[in-house]
């Protein structure tokens, strides 16, 4: 889907950073464009993200949540947006219940791409910034970060494993995916995403 | 699955006070048995449960929240007392996501289908008891109802559609369904029921 963006990559790697930067640099430069996360959106989506943040459930039965919020988020905020031309940036969307369920729950890539295939039928990403990290290596520098969430009280053994299971996205999906390395200092990185997306006429 | 028997109907056909007669019938001759409820079971279900009655959204989003309800009532409820013999008897179950959101949301049976493929793939009831009343029928008989739900909340040709769905699957799975058409005292009905179950053997 055309105008449509999003970013991946594993917790605590600094995508929130680097969505507030490029958002910073777009207003700056006068290019609207709508910031929304998954999974959220509107009431519904809330709600679900509110279960998934806090319950204990199966790999199947979260997959089938995130695709529920998905859709909302979709047909609600992304689609409607789209349509009036805007671009969207989305941080996280299908390839983390691919890497997280997918891989790192073992659900396998198959099953989670057809319980999303109604849901993300027609809106694909045009293009996927992935922040390539190792999250072991970016948890070392913030000693002490109090976790506060189902997902961030994971094994590091389990964010390895999602970690590899986006490296794993970013070959098979090479077209899509725009791999980008954290660099030492968080405007450096910013550089390069903004780089990336002026070299494929995303953004100015 | 051997056991597994699940209660379908549309709303206020009198399924509730059917599955109770059962209950109490099952008690008084000692034949043990879990009766349960969809959406629910365990935490993530009710929660489920309560954003599905309270909230509005798309029938896809809605099917996908079943599923996952769904998901986690097999796996820490039903399954569990089915492998340890017991009767399950279960209030809706997948032939109401059929129904709901296959013919009368106009989703299509094909995609319930496969939404729900992973959730109740080792998991279909033995035999279903098919409550066969025209909903618009039993309304009439109990005017001033009060609407405390969504579902409760949609119109007649509504759950006219309801009632087509659950026709047209009671001739689909004509040898899972046990079509039962209430008589004028619930006690007769109840009868029937239990006629029916003891018939093929799965009650004495």
């Amino acid at each position: 889907m055309k105008n449509f963006i999003t970013f991946e990559g594993c917790e605590g790697v600094g995508k929130s950073t680097q969505i507030r930067y490029l958002k910073e640099y777009l207003q700056k430069t006068n290019q609207p464009a709508l910031f929304t996360r998954e999974p959220g959106g509107n009431e519904v989506g809330e709600k679900i993200r509110e279960i998934l943040l806090k319950e204990k459930m199966s790999a199947l039965c979260e997959a089938h949540l995130f695709a529920a919020a998905r859709i909302e988020h979709i047909n609600t905020v992304i689609l409607r947006a789209l349509n009036q031309g805007m671009l969207v940036i989305c941080d996280r969307y299908i390839d983390s219940s691919f890497a997280y369920q997918g891989f790192a729950r073992g659900l396998g890539l198959e099953k989670v791409m057809q319980i999303n295939e109604f849901a993300v039928n027609n809106c694909m990403p045009q293009y996927t910034v992935f922040l390539d990290m190792n999250p072991l290596n970016s948890w070392r520098k913030q000693k002490g970060k109090v976790i506060d969430d189902r997902m961030e009280g994971e094994s590091g053994e389990f964010h390895l494993k999602v970690y590899d299971g986006f490296k794993r996205l970013s070959q098979a999906y090479a077209d899509r995916y725009i791999v980008i390395e954290p660099k030492p200092l968080k405007e450096e990185t910013s550089q390069s995403i903004i780089d990336a997306l002026r070299k494929r006429g995303i953004i100015k």
